[in-house]
């Protein structure tokens, strides 16, 4: 018998089945410095131990690590069980981010199956998992659904149970997590470079966040690596050569990354994730496009008993090879994505208040 | 409004003015890995932690960071305020490099703009900064003049004040800083990897540095990432094909960090930068060139007081596909840069002494 | 005279010479997330403090690094010394893992010239070295001897003595390390990924690794520019471009990382390198390559006083561009390497009993 992991199939999930997930992994500032070499993210907070120090979440002379970082971790431990054979990671929903995380930490993952349902065509199906990682301390650093469309291993199985969970709307504003210790009276704007807080953002307001960013090969799979993340589909142009796209496939984090960072110019002072409402990759990326990003203000959201962060939702929609100063997003026909189209995220942020 | 920052065009600058810059960086063992990836540099002072404490230049388990990193980071915090609009970035002069910085040290930049002027078709001018890097302790890191040519918003503007400052000649042997602690009694050349030490270099002795590195794009946009440096002309393929070249250019301090580490063979004892005394990237560099690099002795200078360690004033050449057996510099005609010279950098270093 | 390293060749070296290398290295997590990202290995024990210090290999809130990752550090001191001029890296044996090796250690390393002989031709000849490399306590973290190719300066200089030393066969058991402190006690497969332990493997029995990985260039230069491994043929397309393969070629080692990343799947609980009996890089490697891996178990040792722990000898196949489901390994004639296979490596790790 093969000692090889060949992945889960539709039919070897069971619902209610909980997976611990292998590997757990240190982060380290070895990290951090990675994550600013692949994105470029220049959120004051996750910069500087003395900016995180101002604002209560210093620790141990580190700043907080990208909750992007946390979340790519987590989501990577996940992927031997629950998307080796996925052919689509179909969306997000129910995402929140709990306590920070700091250089030395180390993370583990346990996957929880919510749902399962077979495709019409028998040869493939869709699971949900609720996922979390925890850190050594057993803190939840990020929690959320997630549903990929899965092979069949035998097209003829049947399935045990089969159950579409009621996916989880908006997070609401009294289960977003403030970190504890967050306190933004010193809060510097000019450091953070953005004169534009909480107050400052209207909903329905959009923003090109202008600049545009192109992709190599290298970064993409260094990235995914990085997550110990081993989807096939990003590493082996032996057999993508042969395949639908005949390309590698960019794990879709690293646009979200590449779409956060660059939401910095016009949302600089969106200095935390919350919570993940909801998102899908809307068209698979491949090296060579350049990513161009665009938001809308969904939201604005007072947070209870504080008067000095607030939250925004915010739509985050990022476009290959299309500058986003027309905010595209719809396809001619009105109803379909723009082709253009590769990310469409709706997260919460954390925001200093006037 | 848009709250995009769009940058400072000429007419936006004032003589006098003060910029704080964005962004605060922690640098860490994480950036020195990055570094050496990127760069190969194999300064023994810069590598370990046991030569840096042998010298005198230990911190807490640490070798101090190569300069150029602290040079590049505190580059990269200027560019959104200064050079995000730059047509060219022109050079440099007056270059100081300060306290060693080490893991775990969180540098600043400031800006202090020292002359301004339009060019005579009005559509740009030149902005000369002298820019100040400091770590949390307030030492100055690294301190230097640089100028730029920089777009006018509006070709009708008109500058309220124009300036072009004296700009400051080679640093003078009293105005270089050594490192406090410094004590070379026990450096091993051996374990430095080269025996030639101070009073074994002339003014006039040229050295080729032998070796060629070809860059790709990978590595310079995550180099310059890392650094946080924003100029939109080192990443986005899709609008610099319409551009001047057709390509993404490469950040020039990629060039001078490659070229540092190929003039290790050769001057493998210049363990430590002290002065840029001038610099001027003379020609564009892009993915797919090969760079070599060689190196004149300009002027070997004694420190006051010190007879362990004495300075050296070097001009360091890089090259693009062309190699540096015979020293290349001037066009045929005699009088403008070859063609294939893309860095002409002054600089000082420290050296010990027999 | 020439200030620059040209390395040694064949002539220069002496039958037991002993070559203190230059650049003592420290080595830090900014290593370990690199190492992480090039080759996305997945091994418990190096990836998260809390599993090493469940199997008695934490130290001070730090998992050891990878084993591969120090033998690289090593190997690249002694380039400069001993391969500059190398035509080819011809085989190692009698490889030796010793004291773990933790971020803020620092490295050095020296090599004994153990054989030297002439080849037919004149033109070149074989060194053969024994390369130890130890951390700032004086520990030995790996030992290994290794022969290569050398040019020859001047084809009419005779060496001064001829030897073909005794190579080592696979190291025995009883000089197998076992690192200080080890309890498997509580390992935990799951979090390790691997149900199977060292009594589920049968020699003579075939895993095939399945996955393929393509390699870049600004990779394995990135790779190789981190152990300061020097050699020229990795870095300078310019100069390649005119060579035997028109190509840059990729450091051996790099093609072995990725091997090893490659067999965790089937051999996720090989959780320690302990022996290097033997291996050669049979065919070049290039970017665009994709590899694949595959494993024989040669021998099955039982470990002097140990029920817990127990060693494998394994066979590891890398190929170029050919999947491992059919164990490529010999030529159609019998009798050749299979022109697909790139690397042949013998070695011994450590893995949990039942």
């Amino acid at each position: 018998m093969s000692k090889t992991n060949r992945g889960n199939f539709l039919e070897d999930f069971r619902l209610g089945q909980i997976l611990r997930h292998a590997t757990p992994r240190t982060v380290t500032c070895g990290d951090v410095a990675l994550y600013t070499a692949l994105y470029g993210s220049r959120f004051a907070v996750q910069s500087a131990a003395s900016f995180a120090g101002s604002v209560g979440l210093g620790r141990d002379g580190h700043a907080p690590l990208d909750d992007l970082l946390v979340f790519h971790v987590v989501f990577g431990k996940s992927v031997p069980d629950i998307s080796l054979n996925a052919v689509a990671n179909l969306g997000y929903a129910g995402g929140r981010f709990g306590a920070p995380v700091y250089p030395g930490d180390t993370l583990d993952a346990v996957s929880e199956v919510i749902g399962i349902k077979e495709n019409s065509n028998r040869q493939t199906g869709v699971v949900y998992v609720r996922t979390t990682g925890r850190t050594q301390r057993g803190a939840v650093a990020v929690e959320y659904v997630r549903w990929v469309m899965v092979r069949k291993r035998d097209p003829e199985a049947v399935l045990a149970e089969t159950r579409v969970p009621e996916l989880p709307g908006a997070v609401a504003a009294a289960d977003l997590i403030v970190p504890a210790g967050l306190d933004l009276a010193s809060y510097d704007d000019t450091l953070a470079g953005s004169p534009y807080r909480w107050d400052d953002y209207q909903p329905g307001e959009k923003i090109d966040h202008v600049d545009g960013v192109t992709i190599e090969e290298a970064e993409h799979m260094m990235a995914t690596r990085l997550w110990q993340n081993t989807a096939r589909v990003h590493f082996n142009q032996f057999s993508e050569s042969q395949g639908r796209f005949g390309r590698r496939l960019i794990y879709g984090g690293h646009v979200l990354s590449l779409a956060r960072a660059l939401s910095f110019n016009g949302l600089g002072n969106a200095f935390r994730l919350a919570a993940i409402n909801g998102g899908r990759h809307a068209n698979p990326t491949f090296a060579g496009d350049t990513l161009f990003a665009w938001s809308e203000v969904l939201e604005r959201i007072e947070l209870p008993g504080r008067t000095d962060v607030g939250a925004l939702r915010l739509r985050l929609v990022a476009t290959r090879n299309q500058p986003c100063d027309a905010f595209p997003l719809l396809a001619a026909n009105g109803r379909d994505t723009d082709p253009a189209v590769v990310l469409d995220f709706d997260y919460t942020v954390l925001m200093p208040r006037r």
